[in-house]
């Protein structure tokens, strides 16, 4: 994406100086936030007026408003907590120590809690999890002016600010929507009924965040609602939720792609010590796959020995498998991500990476021949027995990057088939797999090629 | 992220079985376009009663609905291009060759023509490019009772379904924003000006389509108005662009990241060939750049033929360096994509990479000495010498996986700095550059420890 002007960086850097932290904006305030320490947070928040402070904590991350709220006075929190929705309350409180959550519950109204601990029954990342509990409601057998002025009664509450009410008899169950828009254009006297879109898209409780965000995609909601096991509403899952989950998912995947345990929180924000365990976990158990190459290369010590040319092309050869496997299994992954490829497509999948592996391959195998004879021309470096040895490179390279390539696409396809995360399947792991196998491949080339030669 | 339930798996492949292509519902057909050939597209749409082929073609990528347009008799064009609304017909058109174009314009009316033909002259990745030029609008000096009917007769037209009206006055300028909500509640009497809210976020024409994303992120807001220079409101940009957005962004980010150029379709409908040249440039970019370790190993040939065991941890010390500067590479990328870092950030990131480097060196070095005693306990393999060789892995151990980390976390300030993309310091290109290096390393290191014994 392209990188914002510089001006604003510019502007902001006046904004975070510390010495200068009592004036800050909101707006100020919103873009420094992650950089200010926890004191200069509190105080900059204390010193807004009471507007801007509230946008600021709504505005904040879940993670943030309980840090903040754990910093204020503890006479003060209640006023604050309680601006929450039930569903971003629910957010905080899984953010915080058990004995916390008691003290938060305890400063809700009776309603609210009820509400917030059924929420925190759900899965985060689930539908359930997801939902706000409030939102517009009437009942079928209303006329509209009834309807009207019922729903001008529930504005006064908070509900969502949203263009439709949700029809529900007196079971709870859903039974239909009906939007402003038809509100307006109603004859008097007609019933909700008479009026309301009864073809009313809904989901479980229990599917999975990304497919909610999915079905937002293809039905181009504002709101889903959430229905349970007997029908009945639960709550509505609103399209802003989406936009948090879709970033989200994103950057847990790429994190992984990446080699790295999801951060779960933003980068500035990660202790060092944290940071150090999310990514060493990853890096030792990569060590510990890529010392089989020191065995793998400890086998052919004798042909290494006698053509220390070949020693030269191994970090070329292996890195040429881990590149092209990186590629397949970032693509594959991200495909499957966005609903693009599914289990039943891998025999699709293998035919379309077998050429790719195949093409890619040949590019690289004839870009190390000719690496080979073009140095050896100006340098004379590889003896007499060349391009034997620019022909073993070139064999290795098809074989590694056709073999890398393979196994980085169909890597992702395994473990979601064992109901792993795909994105487990990260380029390093693809690339470490791949090391080892590129090393057999380059001297089992060499022996095949070199022998009675150079070997 | 979860993988979805299997059954549903189960269930489409029965949906795409070839011989039952005319059966398939609208669901099916929502789930399986991307797997079915386009005679069997067309077949299938226009084997759809009307209204479900209208959510079909309304649910199409622009992409598929330009394939599809083309597919049908061109007598049938006109009534399903005309569906579309002016920002989606426009995002149509880019799709397709510029003689195509003609035939497309001239399908519609002379109002639309001229909104397609104005959007069009926008970028696709920037405000004006996302935005509908269709929206309810108002008068500010209307009473309330004006206004309903007004928008009441403006719902017949096709304008986004929001909850709220736009206030301009007589030179199309932008004087506020007023909720359905707040009609309804207004007393009869009122004036829009009373009741509409003046604080209005807009953006300007030009501004980058990830900063509006984000711009969606801090005010929650369901759509934001685009006005130009003079403030004339132009048209707006709605939350759910804004989903395609942040998943179109992220898709971009990881395929960089994984090192091929952006793909632009979905994997399954990328040509062989493309997908070759879509890989095959930045692999080849990075096979060069790793010939560089074949020079480098050149360097120190003698040092090899001397000590046939220093070239068997080659793969180890330079693949640790790769993976943890893809991790560093990886994680600031996405940082800066969500705004988390800032250019001006990168001393704090300096700092917390060199702590970060330095521990994860340090565990990697512990590992990797307990490796060489292990194995030379178990096999002997290391001669007299083993210890050494253990601190020589350690010691470079440390300064590849630290100057692994540096280099990772710092090219993309560097790319930014220089107004290039960051996602293009891809973990395979961080790789490459620290390969070469971490020979150096490793070899330097090993002539500081092994001189005299085994060199």
């Amino acid at each position: 994406m392209a990188a914002p002007p510089y001006d604003e960086d510019d502007r902001m850097l006046a904004a975070v100086d510390p010495e200068a932290t009592e004036q800050l904006s909101l707006e100020d305030l919103q873009d420094a936030w992650s950089l200010l320490v926890p004191e200069d947070r509190v105080e900059s928040f204390r010193a807004l007026n009471r507007p801007d402070a509230e946008d600021l904590f709504l505005f904040l991350s879940s993670h943030d408003q309980a840090e903040l709220l754990f910093s204020i006075p503890a006479n003060e929190r209640r006023a604050w907590f309680r601006l929450l929705a039930p569903d971003d309350a629910a957010d905080l409180i899984q953010e915080v120590d058990p004995e916390q959550r008691e003290i938060l519950l305890g400063l809700l109204d009776e309603q609210t809690r009820r509400d917030v601990v059924a929420l925190l029954a759900y899965a985060e990342d689930d539908a359930g999890g997801l939902m706000n509990p409030r939102y517009a409601r009437v009942r079928p057998d209303i006329t509209i002016d009834e309807a009207i002025t019922y729903l001008r009664r529930q504005a006064a509450e908070r509900t969502e600010s949203l263009p439709y009410a949700y029809v529900l008899d007196q079971d709870q169950k859903l039974r239909g929507v009906v939007s402003y828009r038809e509100l307006f254009t109603a004859r008097t006297g007609q019933r909700v009924a008479e009026v309301m879109a009864t073809d009313v898209v809904s989901v479980p409780e229990a599917m999975d965040q990304e497919e909610v965000s999915q079905l937002f995609t293809t039905t181009r909601l504002l709101a889903i609602p959430v229905v349970d096991a007997q029908g009945r509403m639960k709550g509505i899952v609103t399209l802003d939720d989406v936009v948090d989950v879709v970033r989200e998912e994103a950057t847990e995947d790429i994190q992984k792609i990446g080699g790295t345990a999801v951060l779960e929180a933003p980068y500035l924000q990660v202790t060092p010590i944290e940071m150090i365990r999310k990514r060493g976990g990853w890096l030792a158990v990569l060590f510990v796959g890529e010392t089989l190459t020191a065995a793998a290369m400890g086998y052919f010590q004798l042909e290494i020995a006698k053509a220390v040319a070949l020693a030269l092309f191994i970090p070329l050869v292996i890195s040429s498998g881990g590149n092209s496997g990186g590629q397949a299994t970032t693509l594959v992954i991200r495909a499957m991500a966005l609903g693009e490829v599914r289990l039943r497509d891998w025999w699709r999948v293998v035919h379309r990476e077998f050429f790719s592996g195949l093409g890619l391959g040949g590019i690289l195998a004839l870009l190390g021949f000719l690496q080979v004879v073009t140095m050896h021309r100006v340098s004379g470096a590889y003896g007499p027995h060349y391009l034997a040895l620019g022909a073993t490179l070139a064999l290795s390279l098809v074989g590694v990057v056709l073999w890398g390539t393979m196994v980085g696409s169909m890597l992702p396809f395994l473990l979601r088939r064992m109901n792993f995360d795909p994105a487990t399947a990260s380029a390093p792991f693809v690339a470490t797999l791949v090391d080892v196998t590129g090393l057999m491949i380059y001297f089992t080339a060499a022996r095949l090629l070199l022998t009675g030669t150079l070997l």
